[in-house]
């Protein structure tokens, strides 16, 4: 940052001055930010420097390398929770569609079960939590086959999901739950599953006065970001060390307002999750889909062609709302050929499946979410090689056969054949087979019968099962040794 | 009932004797009772009494043929709903837990949720139902391919869920939902559906005073079965016309205390159902499974062997409620699987299947009751002939192949066979086969090759289909003609 | 109501009519009255029947002496306390104006305040009287100079203070306070005061079902007069031996609906209380004034007059409601003025004062009515021998002076003088003075000096003290003897 | 801070250090005050610098003297308001008692009438205010005789009772009310009456986490004091324009701390109402009664002598409390006779009397209140002459005769006299009498006759008066005219 030829006299100049900044700063720079300057000049005394640093830039930033955990995992689940679970109407954009859009529907629904004048903050005793048990969550989770769990902390709203000094009577232990709802899946997650354990964050949050200032001072002021929403994902990360770190709520302002580049070098350089922590790509208006760790582009993305940056799918299995809805009915909700045909697509393209489920006000994962995450579990157990770990194969699909997707690992080229040939016979356009081909069916004890496909693909004979004898429902994997 | 040698003196006093008596019971008779007798009177003198007319005894009355819809729809849906919906703990039993039994779940449960001196009566508010809509419910239940429901109008609690005169500020229209529920779903079943409309009645109360006067009485009072059982029973009678009244809560006392045979000779010579309600057999200790229409025996009753009296299965998808658990796991539902083999065991049994959900207290069916129901509407769609109408066949189940359930109509046999033959032979020991035997698969477009067995039976060869080929899941009904 | 000349035969007839009517009451007749005549025959047999029994007619009942301890009490304490205490707005009547009249201030208040669909029954539960300490109330109306209480165990809205078998959920017991305040009032009254403690009820309810029915039937049936109202008033009588039954709500239909004179017989000849009970005269249409015990005519009676038959003056501290309205301000409270002006004037005139507070709805009695209350206790201290067990005079008020009432006791005659002649000289046209005329001050130490007046009256000095020395505010008692 | 023999270029680099550390705050300090430090700067060029300004410190800031309204007013209304009005238990202190305190009343409070976890956080939903009528306070606050009124804007609990941006979800206009109280207060104030309006600010919150954060950094951080405490302080002087600024809560740390001194020489300096605001004495530990605008020491600060300086005696007519009790006994509240008294010492000694009500979480001021202050207005009508406007006279309290206080106003000294003498002769030893003395009583037609007393002072006959004729009741002013 400074020229090499600076004279003594200067630099004793900028020393003293260097000192009478810090003490000043002392006075009036909020503590978070200072603390972790603080720490970042101690770590860099004390550490031998042996690992590169980032510097807050996108260019250094983005060399980063994400951490392995994250590409190896392919699925994780993500979860809505917050104030707008109780509601539960609508979406988990509910406060915005009934105060900010003044969508009549919404206006409507409060007019007709509410008392006059009741106001969103007026629902934060209502969330109860009371059948909220982690370690019955943590369960759930892991027989989903999921390798990653993303809860959102502090969602548009404001309210935290845990005990924010900068959140003072808006978060779970002041008003409503009265537990650390963060804390203590953290906690279940990490004693009792493999899964590791992520945090979604928004940025911004509708109608935080400060925020609506700063905003209106076109961002030329930062009272919101630097005493609400830095100040919190510090302590965030300090308290709970999250592996992934699921920003959003970004696209307003600049990355320079959110301050993003200095939390994203103290994040991989200083933090107590520097060398495992992932982020996403939601760091200010523009930067989606261009920096940051991996991208997410847009909700719901599924490109179906392979990317060059490592990329997440995170969707959500009812289809109107990542919060719990209490008017969605069976047809909102998206069907396990639905979902697999996502995870399928998805990974042979080089993405992660980040599949979304609501718990309710009080606490619970309901059964029709749990059937869905069993029945991904029931499937994964059965045709995990082909997911977890894998690589994309250099076809994505099938050239001949619709709904065939690809994956690999080594040797092994995996086909996700959606749709069973009526005929028993699956003629694939993509694979060369070679002289050591060979076939076989995840969960079926014997190989298949293959032979060279007529245009120089391979036609492949479907093993005759009795329904009970299917190895899964919704979805067959096809392994492939000796292919090209 | 007297003799025909009155002389005309006595029978002018005994007139005069009944205008006397008529005019005391104006005063004093709780008025149902009167209005009904009133009624009686009255059609007896219009009618030319062509049809014979039970007197209030079990010969009398156990004479009268079951209305013939009920036999032929097979499968209904149940659904219990009240001001347990609130807690929404433990099960519908959830005030007697709690209060009458004592059990330290429930105390716990209280304790930990609610300000100390909450009582049962103040969840009542809190039954909100706003999201009670009978025409989605209507749909829903028609689309399980149930042809009757059964609402529990008033369960032991004894909150009514319709405005009845005999239970003010104790009922639905007066607190929690202010509305109709029967009638509200009665008007979308009957102008939606073509569904039967059933009630449920539960004549005791847990905790009403003058129940609990007359028990402490021995029954030789009648306060509460007077002013409040019979009173609401014949005010639901005749405002709801229900075609089910399914009694219960009668087992404590006697039926000379419900004064039962009274009312069904009513309902059987007067009401406004008389020609279609059908009931069942829980009309006072130890009638259960001897008197009364339909026997229900006992709660999930399910002999496994043919019945000689017409009866039925009331069981529950949630395995340990009838009302809704908010605590409920995946793990405590039914799944397809076990449904539809107790529907194949009720019917070729000679049994009706009434499949019990639990509603939510803001008015709604959770989604995996409707996927449940939508999947039974499903299987019924492909298989109803083997379910609707039929009769019991000579044998129940095979003799060779375990699962397999046999129903009939007309010519043809159908045998439900639970578990798809891995070797995709089917052996059946019960159907001798003959030169005009024809076996098809229900929703399978042509006809199978079948052999004559070795030991008298018959050989069917299941038809080689792909997963997305198979008519049903969960099972399949192969229908034979020509076969005894 | 049948003519004279009967003939033997239709004597034996009748004779078998009443059999065979009697042994239908036995089945249809609520059993309160059943029970209650039961025990007025076995009570008839057993007794010598020393006492006088009184007939169920007007005219016998009429002939019963108040029992003494009434028109020497003079003064009494009225409660209103009910559900109408929750939203403590307009007055005790706040449903019905609500409901019944629909006056618009009501509608409002409720869609301003509360949620859509809120019924006057959801208010039950907010019934909390926390602050309900039966000893402290007891303390406050002992220091009021009151030597009774009457408070309202049910008003017009049905709702039972006690836990009454015959109002289930819908008494404070089962809901709302969880409290038997009935009981626990009369435990406090009863062992810490020297009151006499007397229960309000209200015989009609304006919602219930039953009442509306018979009401429909233009009285013709009974349903809701015997199975609730007066199985109620039995069960009260009962369980807490009030002293007096003041009973309200009657005045829609004729005292034969109500059964009153039945009641009253029983109350006086068989009852536990039947000694020390007094009741007012609201017993039926065009009752009131004309039969029963003493008559309270009108709400505020308060006649100027003198009265031939023992009156009570029940009116209110709160100008516009009996119930505690939380919009009364300052102004609608009668000041200790018209408080002792009104209870001089009723006194003169023959009558008791009953003057009614309403606690709040968690059970306080509020400190501008305890310093109400604790004024006229204090006004009583000093000048009680001009109230208690006094009986009126010759003349009520002055023929000279206005605002100058009279009441006797033996030898004296007690001047209540409101106002404080300007002049220091009183001059009173009713009283003739004599040699040994002697008038004193209450409270003040020395005999004052009178004069003979010129018109036959007395010219009395008072006395000349600084306002401290004054023994009392608001009025001052000049007892007079020798005077005629 | 600096040697004294800095060099010039230690000078240079201290001024280029400046200009650094200028722009360094510019990004880092909380706006508010930058804000505030830059709208100074301008007034102080576009001003033509006529008025002193005042530095921030105590030797400048304590030469300002006192706007003049505040000595001539003698007499406001005290009002504490917030989320404590809700439970209305103990007092406005209820929280700390509960939690920081943990005093086992309060615990068991919550106990018996709380659901387990509830916060008090969950009490905001409550403070429903639905009764506020700003108009109907004014009206009885200007019915009092007060000349101004103080207002709780945030109590320690840290609510704020305007819609302040610095405390986002814990504020009237969020939840509870709804509606910015203060703002209401103010317009009705300004429209309706010539009262000045004041609000009080508590500095410090017992549980605002930033707060515990720099009490525990030992005040080296600031945090709260300028992220919330002075962000609302000022946003509150702007937004309302108080003439009052009651500062309070002060006391655990040093003004440093607070920045009192750049926040009383803005508000002395800049602020809107630099002209006419005045304000206490709390502003730092230490610092009551001895630096700031009028001196209040102690709460109930009432020395009986004179005082040097301006002072305030802040008390309430509830002895136990300055917010609304529920369990208030009238014994807890002062009489008519202690608060006359109260004021009249406190006047004569120099100080105002700031006389505390508490509303109540609906909104209402309780009659019990309302009675006082119309009372106190009722003695000030007769008797203001002696107390506003009015400087202490040479003596404050007379050397014969107890209970008289002094006060004078040019020509005319007051004395107080709290009890009538019971011989009618007054004796005060104070004053000296002339031949031009003239005594009368305030509200009394005639002069009255007077002496010179044996020792020096003088000897009044008080006159003969009626009880109704007497200008009050509680105090009686004799105005003496020629007196030394």
């Amino acid at each position: 940052m400074l020229g090499a030829r600076v004279k003594p006299r200067l630099l004793a100049m900028l020393l003293c001055m260097t000192a009478v900044v810090g003490f000043v700063l002392t006075l009036y720079a909020p503590s978070p930010l200072l603390a972790a300057d603080v720490q970042k000049v101690r770590q860099w005394r004390q550490g031998k420097n042996q690992q590169p640093r980032y510097s807050p830039t996108w260019d250094s930033l983005d060399k980063r390398p994400l951490p392995a955990w994250y590409d190896e995992a392919k699925f994780g689940i993500f979860m809505h929770w917050g104030v707008f679970s109780v509601p539960s109407f609508g979406s988990e954009w509910f406060w915005w569609d009934w105060k900010g859009a003044k969508n009549p529907d919404f206006i409507d629904f409060m007019k007709r079960n509410y008392r006059p004048g009741f106001s969103y903050a007026d629902f934060a005793p209502m969330f109860t939590a009371e059948w909220y048990n982690p370690l019955q969550w943590a369960e759930i989770l892991q027989a989903s086959g999921a390798k990653y769990v993303v809860l959102t902390s502090k969602h548009h709203e404001g309210f935290t999901n845990w005990p924010s000094k900068y959140s003072w009577n808006w978060n779970s232990m002041d008003t409503g739950p009265h537990r650390d709802l963060v804390g203590e899946l953290r906690d279940a997650i990490r004693n009792q599953t493999d899964l590791h354990f992520g945090l979604y964050y928004s940025l911004f949050e509708w109608f935080h006065p400060l925020y609506l200032k700063d905003k209106q001072n076109k961002w030329t002021t930062q009272e919101y970001s630097k005493e609400v929403g830095l100040a919190e994902l510090y302590e965030l990360v300090n308290t709970y060390h999250p592996e992934v770190v699921w920003s959003d709520g970004d696209w307003e302002a600049p990355y320079t307002y959110w301050n993003s580049t200095d939390f994203l070098a103290w994040l991989y350089n200083d933090s107590p999750v520097k060398d495992t922590v992932v982020t996403n790509d939601r760091w200010g208006s523009g930067m989606a889909c261009h920096h940051g760790g991996y991208y997410t582009c847009a909700d719901r993305y599924n490109p179906g062609v392979l990317q060059k940056h490592k990329w997440e799918n995170c969707m959500t299995i009812d289809k109107k709302s990542w919060g719990f809805r209490r008017e969605a009915t069976l047809a909102d909700y998206l069907d396990m050929d639905d979902l697999v045909k996502i995870l399928a697509e998805t990974v042979s393209c080089g993405g992660n499946l980040l599949m979304n489920i609501g718990p309710t006000h009080d606490g619970r994962i309901v059964p029709i979410f749990e059937e869905r995450l069993r029945n991904m579990g029931q499937w994964l157990k059965v045709n995990g090689d082909a997911i977890y770990a894998t690589k994309p194969w250099r076809a994505q699909n099938d050239t001949m056969t619709p709904d065939v997707w690809y994956t690999s690992k080594g040797d092994n080229v995996y086909a996700i054949v959606l749709d069973w040939p009526t005929t028993g016979q699956l003629t694939l356009g993509a694979p060369r087979s070679s002289s050591t081909t060979k076939v076989t069916m995840l969960g079926w004890p014997t190989p298949l019968k293959w032979a060279a496909g007529s245009g120089g693909g391979i036609q492949i004979q479907m093993p005759a099962a009795a329904p009970s004898q299917l190895p899964c429902q919704w979805a067959w994997v096809l392994q492939m040794q000796g292919v090209m």
